[in-house]
């Protein structure tokens, strides 16, 4: 017997014959003698319709009031899951955030799971009714309904597994697993049986969209095993086994040897800025990013190079593509203070990542790449490295290519 | 000042634009000076909608269940009409049931409103914010949501008029207060300025859809002045006074001379059984009845006819026309108990109704309604009387004859 909490997102929720599907899946569980806690999100779509009502009715919308109106979707889910696992036959009933509670902190719209009572919770799931609980949602000090931002579901399902100390917290999706790389690019790619959290935070932020960042990050904090797994399945059959998303140390029980690199991820989202001859001097590099750290922009990959002229150089640094245009308003206005020559900016650039908790040396993994990427003569505009990957950043029309050259040099093509 | 209790339903409530004419509604009493709140209904189309969710998922739905899923609507609507408030700079915030708490008993999805906790809601409203409560929703003593039935939410606006002791509940529809009669039928039907609640729940409860019954009687009884008006104003017009439903010490106060009858209301929903050459003894009524009343199917208008043959009678009744085969299903299985003939039966029929707390007496109303009926040749089949009321069954034909021939004999017909 086993205590697991399942989580299913808005395509796996989307409407009567889908929650079914969804019901069957949580039954096999619960034929199996385990203790379980379903958490759902809204309908597909459904919560899109809802904050558009907001937008409409107030385009400045008070996030409290928008956290009463879009709430309501996975209220609706939990409700309807329960009634179908009922029809079935399987004790269940809905739990919703201010019920439990869910109690949470810091902002409407964007608020944080502080703590989850489990009193309730675990006597319903230890008399063998199922718990299902509405993603996305949780209650202020104050007694008002909060949601914890688009995505939020996942979040959810984590942390009501740490809070009940789940043995394995599987997130239903529609994708089976997370892959050595992007099969829209490899058809080669291989699913991962086991990634560690880490690797999962550097694969989900520079590109795999499986699970939201902020889920992964909890889960190690909470040493919640997570599991992502397809919930599209044929009749009564078994779900295939997903990925599993543990801690180092449970890989290294599992697996005689480790790979060195366990993916490669890509991302198009960045931007480039070059700012050109800025004085060499202390303090200059700093006016550069103070404005915007302020301004919260996400600064990644800096390089600077020694320019032709004596006591200059040029800086280069990736932002998010979406913050290129604020970017260069702010660096405009701060001129006469950095005092550069001119900024150039090209947002048709693409970083791939080799990530891998295994990898010894960064030389190492960085000389494969580098040779890797020059035999097929992609040019590296930037480097950047991290404890367990190491990034570069290419020209985004060499993006598919470079994928495809990195997968095969580290070994990872399918058999 | 006053403090005033609005109810919008879902007509109203349907869509950006109608949430937009309501929120000038209550943005014109606020500026006015009173200390208002707002109960709404889910948009036009939303129960149903989730209604028939439930049904899909299980067709012997969990009432508690249901409660989470259809309550939702009125969630939405009440976020929304804040966040429209609050865009139009009048300060509001929504209030669900769960919140205020208003507390209710009973069954799921047909509850009971048992108390309404005012202490943060009367804070609100004095500090010169808008209250915006879902309707129809509420809280079990064990913390879980109700619901109170279809079209409870005018129940709970008069239950929270009643606990916050406002001035007056003002019942916005999609007609603009109550008329002497249908006016479809009888186009010099007039609005009646004021009505009593005895009299509004008699025409009620005989077809004229205006108000719940229930909050019509739950009015009586708490002493809520409770006004009918309609929503649908142009632009930033006033709303037209619609119709006062108050106490008959009330209408005394304001009218120097009362009518004798103030409407005529009109069923099709009723339905005749004859049951024939009932045994003339104590007890044999009696037989007819218990099973029909244990059923809870509802007696009207009973005629007991002396029978041809010596020591048997023929019984006449009438009960709602969705219980009539279930009624006749009862009897039939009672048959050697009750040691009748045959059964006969009639959904063509009408119950026709002339109401008025004014009547002196119920013979004089009673010989002009006949003689005005059977000038025009209309037949009686049955005949009912109340404190307030005199009804009479006939043919179903004859509804709208029978409707304007009597408006106009008891004087009703607008200039």
């Amino acid at each position: 017997m086993a205590r697991i909490v399942m989580k299913f997102g808005g395509t796996s929720m989307a409407g009567t014959e889908r929650i079914r599907t969804v019901a069957k899946l949580v039954a096999r569980e619960v034929a199996q003698g385990n203790e379980v806690a379903v958490v759902v999100s809204a309908m597909a779509g459904e919560t899109d319709r809802l904050v558009n009502f907001c937008r409409e009715a107030n385009p400045r919308y008070d996030p409290a009031e928008y956290d009463v109106v879009v709430a309501s979707g996975e209220q609706v889910t939990s409700g309807l899951l329960a009634l179908t696992l009922q029809a079935m036959g399987v004790p269940a009933r809905s739990w919703l955030g201010w019920q439990l509670p869910i109690r949470t902190e810091e902002a409407h719209a964007r608020a944080r799971i502080s703590d989850i009572d489990t009193g309730a919770l675990s006597a319903a799931m230890a008399k063998g009714e199922v718990a299902v609980i509405p993603g996305f949602q949780g209650m202020m000090d104050d007694g008002r309904i909060s949601t914890l931002g688009r995505g939020g579901s996942d979040t959810s399902a984590v942390a009501v597994a740490a809070a009940v100390k789940a043995d394995r917290c599987d997130i239903y999706t529609d994708v089976d697993g997370v892959y050595t790389t992007d099969p829209r690019i490899v058809a080669r790619a291989r699913k991962l049986d086991y990634v560690t959290y880490e690797e999962m935070l550097e694969l989900a932020s520079v590109g795999a969209k499986v699970l939201q960042t902020r889920s992964v990050g909890l889960a190690m904090k909470e040493g919640v095993r997570v599991q992502v797994l397809s919930s599209f399945v044929e009749g009564d059959e078994a779900p295939a086994k997903g990925t599993m998303i543990v801690s180092d140390e449970e890989i290294e029980e599992h697996q005689m040897e480790r790979q060195l690199i366990t993916g490669i991820a890509h991302d198009k989202n960045e931007a480039k800025i070059i700012v050109t001859r800025v004085p060499d001097k202390p303090g200059a590099v700093a006016s550069i990013f103070g404005p915007l750290a302020a301004a919260g922009i996400n600064v990644d990959m800096i390089i600077q190079n020694v320019g032709r002229d004596k006591g200059e150089t040029d800086v280069t640094f990736t932002v998010p593509g979406a913050d290129l245009l604020r970017s260069i308003d702010l660096l405009e206005g701060a001129k006469d203070k950095i005092g550069f020559n001119r900024i150039l900016s090209d947002d048709k650039v693409a970083k791939i990542s080799v990530v891998g908790v295994g990898m010894k040396s960064h030389a190492g993994v960085a000389s494969t790449m580098f040779r890797a990427l020059a035999d097929r003569g992609i040019n590296i505009q930037a480097i950047s490295t991290s404890e367990i990957k190491v990034s570069v950043l290419i020209d985004e029309d060499e993006t598919e290519l470079a994928v495809r050259v990195l997968h095969t040099a580290y070994g990872l093509d399918a058999e």
